[in-house]
This record gives structure tokens, sequence and C-alpha cells, in this order.
């Protein structure tokens, strides 16, 4: 019998896929990768119910800390946000667990790997191209996507062979990760119209205001009110804990899909959020100028190609190695304030803070420059112009 | 006697060179350009103070409109925000002042221009570079920053003149225009620190909220939930009106001016925030990815450029030929909700959005691809990147 | 009977197809393409050829101007070259040839069209995208690239149909266009080798040296050695006949083909490569910095976009319209010198020369700034780095 | 007696230097960083020049390894090229001496520095950036540029003082260095005009052909031939012998100075041109697209700002991560041919080709994709903008 390794979510799609592919002759061998949506008792749920199907095995992969390592810790870098909105939730969690389940086909020799994707999104083009590259040859089953099934076509299929899960359709599909939650459902649909309260994810229940001290180390978040933590995922779970209930980081987004069609999508992200704008906080006061320009440069293209599935390109080790490189000095407290449905930097504090430092010394610095610096500065600094406008008034005869 | 035209707004500086250029035998012709954040009022007591300063001509300037069109246009097609943060609603504008200044100088056949800035800050270089460049050879007096003037100094040789005026320092600088108002003092002087609520301009006096239409025409604002102006200048005031009392736009921007040191600035700015903002949510719905990407790179360099003062660089024209080559299909209303302190872009709804279609067509855009196109597609677009992985892992003998 | 139209270049491929359409009951209409590798004479033979096979209608398009218009003219606006090597030669003549054919079988009432391409190259790419962009939902005929046919299995098929042409292969593919002749066979199939001299179309004749004065007004050629041409095509194919006996433009590019394997073609473009070369040395002399430094970047994209076949994203237009702008002032004069396989840009002359304007008002210029201004000019041009080293080196403790 | 450090090549301007600088009572320390340009007897003859003017001590810094180290090593991995010709010889090493000299400043305990720049050109502010930021405060004195001397001036002086020098003034002003050698002269002056063969160092003296293989290691070059050397500078050197006597390598080059006037140059680059277009066609065989185009990115700006005297902006060393991350493969061979005045890239060999492998594999590879692939990948590809152009006839009626 063939093995078959199939990314398994334990929804309607992928439960499909585990009975069809084995009623096609393959040893199913289910996977899930836990890229800090799930917890313990939905991750046990999912292995019981993947038994209960009949796999040959089902693993499952506590990705969280890898999720970080190759993806989250370059976002944060990069200050990402996709059209300057969308923390790429869900796109890089895709990356992550595609990843993941390539590694484990290799590992337990799968002759095809498997997903439960349809034809209309994203994610297809995720696993699909990931697979291609990290287990070339190997044969990619979508049968959801290859039958072109309905819900209802699923639903029957299933009932037919006895499965006992729950059927009923939410109302907003939710998708839930360490770097973020996304909601998709009637009002996204449509290019007009906001998400009602009770579709997001984590319910309003603090109404005050309170005042953080996230602490960043070489461009990584490792402590939050002078606690540290043992990896920055911890870190974030735990400001994620803290903000989420002021209803922060809740947003539309509205992009590009990778197979050319516009796409909108509701989510909530507030440890996300805060951390990408006190990160650039601090950036803004430790790095040059160019330092700043060409990061949003770059970063401007890493989130793109990130969505669409390029993490394999060898540009984005080269990308990160920039990354990597502008971080030695991002190190510093930032101050926050939190408030229902917002949030405002107040400040920072670093031994890099190019302003502080003026300050500091700043008797000396005062006598760095004169005015009549400035004036020659200025005199050079418009010369080309100058010099432009004074040769095309003559060629043009304006002179 | 030598004609000098003297950048005048009736404050301390500008009122100390009114009367020391003039006892230095300078014919002193003041000049005052409105941005839009001075009142008539406000402008016939200039011209008043001017004018018992002895000024021999004494001028204003409505550039209300001539700011739009030559600068605020272009930063709203382009989405600027500097650092993803500031509008650059005082970059903008000292500009434009300088512009008209030097177009004065022309017209009157001055031999000299003067402006009052010190020598510490931006400004400066501002109209140094644009005299420099559109009136040149002639001579750029600056009393304050050649003398090295400070405060105590101006006041002694104004109070000595006879000079009747308000001394007072303000606790808090306030430069108010039509882009936006910025507001500096004892907070911005240093890294951390927000502003208190009794330094912001406009007070928060609403509590509520109320839904906007806004009426995008290729890429400019025209219309306030159905009512259409006459001039997008007149949108953004009756939209600044209806925000600001909300608390919306205030924040604090850090950045790099154009001297090399940080500089920290609040400010508020409800209606450029606003407009920015619902001016790119509809832009994601009717520009291809490759538009919107390239309006960012270039917007970054034309926000920052601008902020330096090299708008007469023709680098600058070109660029905007690129984004008024782009706003041709940015029409459409887009739907903003005003709260306390913040704002939500709702969605938007337009002729051209590339969303809209595929819903209004939905039947035949889903006939337009199949599951097979994709996996075609991803197999093509992962092609390089799949290459490369089999061909490196060959060569480093991972095979 | 459903009308078709069909590419036709008369060669073996699209022979098949005219006659295979016709078996599959269309009504073929032919249409060839000519974007200046045709003389009147072969255009006639390949007319006779197409009516011989039956066509209902065979169109001969004159797009030589058409495709100066909308393609060259901005290729020499970016001075681009593919990898800074290649002028997009055949990748830019297919375009042409995929709007022409478009727009035809809109004329037509066409409901099917039709190219000779196979699965293995670029062109497919080009012709199907166009096709489906402005004919859209019209069916795309490939018979070669969906039979998946040899050249063998098509001889047959033509020979039992009684067809005669000359069926030998030729032992280089020539191509043959305006902006450039491509040429591949044997040594490009690899990595490694040159084409011999026998393969390149043009024999080298001429062994002396001759100097040129190239005309440019706004960026275009307009005359050579004083004499003006009604169009630019006009110059082009004059430069051409002058220089292409030296052997100057063959060379050989290796670059990335749209399907992400990489390819290479060997290619002789004299007339292009002195053109873009002319072309950007006026333009270094009357632009300022960041327009080259845009226009540079701006054109990479631009080339890779429109190899890719992306000529109607609409992003081109906009980049178009930035190119446009950029060369109001590249008006003037270049000096060139031929030798044999190789020529020199020796010099310039323009009314904007922003060189020759210092030396032409050098008594002024030189008063223009001294060396205190510089050095005030450096004290703050490099004020951000020092204070970035020294707060560094406080910070690191190593001051 | 204050210790002064004096940047010295023994030429009319830093002889004067010295003796001025120790008749204004400072203990005068000269120093010449040899980047390649200068034999161990030209280096000799200076120390001993030095000596009899009386200097305090002299030294005599070897910098060619650590200008390669430094700056050369991603000179080649960026393909730098300015404004696409000049391979900013003379720009580079200006850098690299400027940084031994403010090391040596610094090691000394100096408590001034100084230079013989004159207010015209581009090393002043090379000399002085570099000096204010790695030993700020410390004065930097210009006798040359403050004095505004000329030429008949210092020589009057020189003649007073009993120095015993040639003081002709040659007619080409030659600067040699391992990355290339300028020449300036009549012809430079202005906009038109090729430097006559005489005025070029290095007299053709080679008329045939030869092959070369060139082998690159990690972006640099390690063996020519066959031969490997134990330093890439060796390799250089041993290139350039072998490359010279051909006239390869010979340009003038026109571009922006950073004081903002245009400035034209002749140079001699041999070795530079043929590793920089070596490596480029090696690059174009083993990285992927987005590689490519992203390091032209980066170089271009990498370019210009090391040109402008930038090279301590932090900025550069993030860009340097990001190019030695992308020559990670970038390792093989590749064949050059040498004839007079140029020379031709005719192939590489690489373990890494990404076009080799396609071949190696061949059979594989081409059952990697079918012609249907493409046309799914065609029809996602394209698909937004069909989408855009069917949205846009459908709203502006042309449908």
């Amino acid at each position: 019998m063939k093995k078959i390794v199939l990314g398994f979510s334990g929804g309607l799609d992928t439960t499909y896929c585990a009975l069809y592919l084995a009623e096609q002759g393959y040893e199913v061998h289910s996977i899930i990768v836990n890229t800090g949506g799930f917890s313990d008792e939905e991750l046990a749920g999912i292995e019981a119910h993947a038994k209960r199907l009949g796999v040959t095995t089902h693993t499952t992969v506590d990705a969280v800390k890898s999720y970080y390592d190759r993806i989250i810790r370059y976002l944060v870098y990069g200050n990402v946000l996709k059209n300057n909105t969308y923390p790429l939730s869900v796109s890089a969690e895709r990356l992550v667990q595609a990843l993941h389940i390539a590694e484990h086909a290799k590992a337990v020799g799968a002759e095809a790997v498997a997903h439960g994707s349809t034809g209309a999104g994203n994610d297809q083009v995720r696993f699909d191209m990931i697979f291609q590259i990290l287990v070339p040859g190997l044969p990619i089953l979508t049968p959801i996507r290859d039958g072109q099934l309905s819900r209802e076509q699923e639903i029957a299929y299933l009932t037919e062979k006895g499965v006992q899960m729950n059927f009923e359709k939410a109302q907003y599909s939710i998708n839930k990760g360490l770097w973020g939650t996304s909601v998709g459902g009637r009002e996204t649909l449509h290019s007009n119209g906001m998400l009602p309260e009770e579709a997001w994810p984590t319910p309003v229940t603090k109404t005050g205001t309170e005042a953080l001290r996230l602490h960043f180390e070489k461009g990584e978040l490792t402590a939050v009110n002078g606690h540290p933590f043992a990896h920055p995922t911890e870190a974030i779970k735990h400001l994620q804990d803290i903000a989420a209930p002021y209803g922060i980081g809740r947003d539309i987004h509205v992009g590009d899909t990778i197979i050319g069609i516009k796409g909108r999508v509701g989510f909530e992200a507030a440890a996300p959020l805060i951390i990408l704008k006190a990160h650039h906080a601090l950036e803004k006061h430790v790095l040059t100028k160019w330092q700043l320009n060409w990061k949003d440069q770059l970063a401007l293209f890493y989130g793109n190609w990130l969505h669409e599935g390029q993490i394999l390109d060898p540009v984005m080790r080269d990308i990160e190695a920039f990354f990597t490189a502008s971080q030695q000095q991002v190190t510093g407290d930032v101050f926050v304030q939190l408030l229902p449905y917002r949030f405002q930097v107040t400040g920072i504090e670093s031994a890099y803070d190019l302003m502080s430092a003026r300050f500091g010394k700043y008797g000396e610095m005062n006598t760095g420059w004169t005015g009549a610096d400035v004036r020659g500065f200025t005199k050079i600094f418009g010369n080309q112009v100058s010099i432009y406008h004074q040769v095309k008034d003559a060629a043009d005869g304006n002179d």
C-alpha cells in the first residue's frame, strides 16, 4: 500500500480526504501542525478523530517556536504589514505547516502528499508549491479541489460512511494562530461592511487603560513589564492575553490573492500589531535614515513574496540576512498605552537612541555644527537642482 | 536702498528681522503665505503689525489652493505618511511658503531675501534651498541664525525699539495648516512621553459615532456625504470640522531631520489621516498588485525627498506623472466610521472595484479558472525555486 | 463555421495549424504582424503560402511604427537591457504581435484565436495572456502545444496533405525584428560556448572606423549625422545599416524565462545597443542624480515585467508616464565612434547639459560655493552617522 | 607641540601641507596608505621625501588586502558599476585611505588630522566625513582648501623653503590603485572628446587573443587558468597583468559628484571590468530571478552611497550581509576571451548552474511540466490584469 501524508485539521474537508484516500488504497498518515491556534484538548480531540477515521498514524507537531524562528521573527524585524494593514497571520502559518508536512513526508518515506484545499483560495498554492519544492516528484493529491466537491457532497459521503462529527457550518470561519486570528463571513465577501461585534473571536471585556513596558533585545520581544520570557513566543502569548480583551488589533484587510482576485478578510491580532508598532517606534530612534528606508523597501517585497508562498526562494534568506544585520542595536524599552479598541506608543528608552544621545550630550552636540555649516550644507545639497534650473531656464529662453 | 523680501509671520523672530533689516539699510517687503492656518482676522492683525514695524509693503498670499495643487494632491495620490506616521504637515507647507516668497522676490525685483529661521531645525534648509534655486545669486539673510540670537536677546532688542507685542512664550508651539497642526513642547524634547490632553489644539467634544461617505474622483476628495465641493481644499476643511472634535489623528512622530539628528513632534491631523487611509482603501480595490507596490516604493522616496526640501528636483515631477497616471480609476465612495480618538474604514463602492467585479460577474469569473489551472500555475510559479533546491541538494551532496 | 484568427509566420508550426484548424471545421483567418523582420517579398511569399493552404482571409499588418510607439520608445527612455545585456528584441515584438492579433480577432468577430507555440518557451505565455486579457472568453487553440507534436509528426502530416514547402531545419533559428535579431542553436543550449562566426546573421564587412553624430529629441533618436528622419523607426533602420557590418552588438544572454528555467540566446542588435548607450550617456549629462537612480529602478522592473508578457498591466502605463516626464530635457547630440565589433561613446553636446553649463558659466559657478560650504555640508551630511557611532561606542562601552 | 596626522602622497599639495603645518607649530606625522598604486621603490621615495621635509614620523600602510576585504569584495558581490560604467576605482580607495588615516590618528593620539584636498572635488568630503565620524571632535585642517591656494602659490612657498622636487604639472593626472586607474586631463574637462592613445597609462602591446578560465568561490575570484591564489588581491593583480596590455577596460565616465556638479573622468580598469562581468555571468546562471533583481537594486544604492563617502552608515553593513548571503552558491568557472580593446564572456561551468541542471537532468525536467500547466499558469498569472480590463471596459462603457 502506498504511504500518503495528509495535512489534517479534523474539519470537514480533511476528514473527507482521510476516508477518501484510504478508499483509494492509500495508507494514510495524518499530521496536524499547531502554530498556536489549538489547545492540548483540541489536539487530543483531533487525534482521536483521526484514529476513529482509521489513519495508520497521526502526528501532532508543536510548531509554535519553529513558526517564530522561521518566519515571525523576520516579520517583526521588517515591521511587515501587508498593504500596511495585515500581519499575514494566515499566510505565514500555512507556510510553516506546509514545511512540516513536507518534512514529515520525507521522514516517513511517503509516496504521495495530500491537502484539503479547494480551488478557490491561496492555501492550495502554498501547499502545492512547498511540496513541489521540498518533495519534488511526489504526487500531490487534493481530493476536494480535484473533485470540485461541494460541502453538501462531502457531508453526504461522510454520512454514508457513518462518520460522526459536527456538520454545521459556522457563521464565521475562524483561523487562529500565534500571529493573529482571521475571520471570514458574510461581510467580507463584499467590498463594503464591517464585521459585527459578535463575529470577533475575543469579546471586549476590558474598558479601562493600562501602560506596558515592552523590552526588545536585538529586535525581539523578550520581556513585558520587566518580566523576561524564555522565548519570544511566550512573550507574544502573554501580551496577547493582556491586550486582546481591549478589542485591540481588529481590522479588515483587502488585498491581492495569489490567484489574481482581490480578497477581503477580517482579523484580530492584538499582540502582533502592538509588537510591530512598538518595534518600529524603537527602530525610528536607533536606526539611520537609510536603514529605515531600505528596511521598508525590502519588507514590502518580503511580505508580498511570503504571502505568495515563496518562502523557499533563496532571496528570502538574503533579505533575512539584511534584516538580522539591521537589528544589532534594536535593543531597548518601548512604552505603550492600551485603551479600548486602540493603543498608543508613548515613547522609548534605549542606550542606542540617536535622539536621547543628542540630549545626553546636548552641550557637545550643540557645538557639533553651526548655522554657517547648515548654510554650506544647503548650498551643496541644493547645488545640482539649482544648476538644473539655471541651465533649463537658459536653454528654454526663460532667463 | 536695497529691496529685501522677508517671510513674515508676525512672531518674535520675524518681528526682530523686520526691524533689524531696516536698520541695516534694507527696504523691507514683508510677506505672509497662508497655507490654511490663519483666519482673516489673524492675517489682518499680522498686516497691521508689519505696518507698525514700518515695512515698505506687506503682502498676504492666500496659498491654500496652490498648496493643495502643488503638493497635497500628490501626498494623497501617494498615501504619503513619513515613517508610516506623519502626514508631513509642516514640511509640506514650508515649501509652498518658500516658493511663494521666492516668486514674490522675483516679482518685486528684490536684491535679497530673508527668513527668520534659527540654526537648529529643518526650516532653514527648506527656505535656503528654494531661494538658492529660484532666485540664484540673491543673498539670503537670516539674522536670527547668523547672530545666534537667544529669545532674550531678541526681546531686549525689540523692547528697546519700543515694539509692543506679546513676548510670552507659549507652553506648546503650534503650527497650523490645511494638512495638519504640529505641536511641540516639553514632552517632544525627549524620547519618551505623550503630550497631555490640554496640549492638543482641538478639544475633544464629540463622544458618539458617525458614519461618513467620502467620494474620490481620480484620487481626489470631491464630496463628503453626498455634498460636492468646488475644490478639494473645501472638502478637506469640511471633513476636518466634522472629525477633529473626535480627537482623531493625534500622534507623535519621531523622524530624521534634514540636519541628521532625530526629532520628535506631536501632531493633530484628523482630515489628512482619514483621507489617506480612505484613499488607500479605495486603491486596494481598484489598482493592480504592482501598481500598489510601486506606488509604495515611490511614495517612500517622494515623502522623504519632499521633507528634505527637494521639491524642485525634476525627479519629483516624474514621480508626480506616475502618481497621476495611477489615479485614473481611483474613483468611488469610501465608508468611514468616526469614533472618539479613532476611525475605521468600513468599505468602499466603485465602478472600478476589482473585487466587486468578481461578484458582479460571479458566475462567469468562477468559470474563469479551475483547480487544474491553479495546479499548473503553481507548477510553473514554483519551478525555478524547485530547480534551485534540487540543484543545490545535488551539488551539496544532500541528495 | 466558426471563425478563428491564427497568428501565422508561414513556418512549419503555423502551417500545420492552418491546415489542422481547417480540418477541425474552423474558418481560418491568418495574420502576420511584421515588426521589421520581413521584406515585402517575404511577406508576399507568406501570403501566397497561406492562400495555397486555403485560409479564408490572410492579413498582413505593418506594425513597425506601432511596435516603436507602444514599446521600443519606452525601452529607449528606460535604457532597458535585461540583466544589463539583452535589449528584449524578441520579447518585445511578440507582445506587439499578440496585441495586433487580438485586435484583429475582435475586428473580424472571431470565435477563437490560435497560435503555433510549443509548450517549451516564453512565447506561449505572451500570446495566451494577451488574448486572455483582450479577448476574454475566446478559446485559445494551440495545436502544437496541445498535441505535443514533434517536428517529424508535423512534417508527416503536412506531407500527407500534399503541402509543398522547405521542411529542412535551419542550423540556427533566427528571429529578426526592428529591435534586434536573436540566434539560437547548438551553443546556446549549453551554459558554455560562443556562437561561431557563420551563425551571426550579418557578416562583418567593415574593418575601419567611422564617427557618428546621433541627435535625440526628448529621448528619441530623430537624426543621424545631421540627417533628420520622419519617424524614429527610419533612424533606427538607417543606423542599423551603418553599424551592423561592423559586427557591433553581438552577445549571448542568459536569463530567466517566464516558466522558471534559465534560457540562453545569442543576439545581434547593433542599432539598439548603440542607441541605448548613446541615450544613456546623454541622460547622464542632463538628468539629476535621483532621476537617473529612479529611472534605473523602474526600468529594471519594466523590462522584466514586459519580458514576462505583462504589458497590459496598468502599472506599465504609470511607469511610461514617469519615463515620458523624465525625457523633457533629453535633447542633444551624442558622438559615437564605430569600430569592428565595438563602439565608443565619445561625448555629448546639449543645451541642457548640466556639465557644459558649469563651464559655460565657469566663473560664476566657481563662486557658487566655497571650501567652507563643503566643510559645512560634510558636517551635516555625516552628522547622523557620526552620532550613530558615538552613541554605539558609548553604549557598547568602547568609548 | 600638538600632534597632527597628515595624509601624505608626496605630491605638491601634501608637501605644502607638511611644511605649512610644521610652521604652524604642529608635530607632523605623515602617513601614506597604499591601495595598490605604489611600488616599493615609490613608497621608499615618498618616505625619504617626507623625512627630508622634517616630519616627526612617517608611516607606510600596505592597505591592499584591507581595501579588498572592506570594499572591493562587496563591489564584486554587487557587480557595482556606477551609472553602469565606472568601477568606483578612486572613490573606493579614498575611503580606505581615510579609514586608515583616522585609525592612525587614534593610535598615535593625534590632536588634529589634515589632508591636502582642494575645495573643488569629492575627496575633501570623503576625508572630512570619515574623520568627523571616527575621530569626532578632532580639528580637520585642510591648508590648500582653506587658503584657496593656487598651484603657483604652493610652488612659490616651497621654492622659498628650499624644497627640491619636480614641480612640473603632468599633462594627465593619474590615480592608480588595485581597482583601476583614473585619468583626467584636457578632454575630460568637457562633455565631448575621448582621451588620446598616449594618455592611457598602459600601452597596448598585445594584438592577438587568449582564453581565460576564472574561478570564483562564493563570489570571490580565487583562481585564474587553474592557478589558485592565496588571496583574491593576488588573482586581481595577475589578471590585470594579463589583460591590461590588450587595452581592455578603458572608458570615460560622467557622473554626479558629491558636491552637485557633473564630473567626467577617464579610467582604465581591465581586471575590474572582466571580474565584474564574469561574476555577473556566473550569477545569472546560479541565482534566482529575484536574487538578481534585489542585488541590482541594492547595488545601485550601495555604489552611489559609497561614492558619496557614506561607507560608515550601518545600512552598508546590512547590505553587505545581504550580498554575502547571496554568494553562497556563486561558485564555478567563467570562460572569457580577451581581444584588443574588448573581451567576451563565452560561458560558465558550475555545480550550481540552474541551466546546466536542466540539461543534466533533461529527461526528468522535461516531464516537470506540461503545456497544460503553462496554460493554467498563464490563466492565473494574467488573471488580475484580465479582470482589470474587463472591469474598466464595463465601467467606461466600452464593453
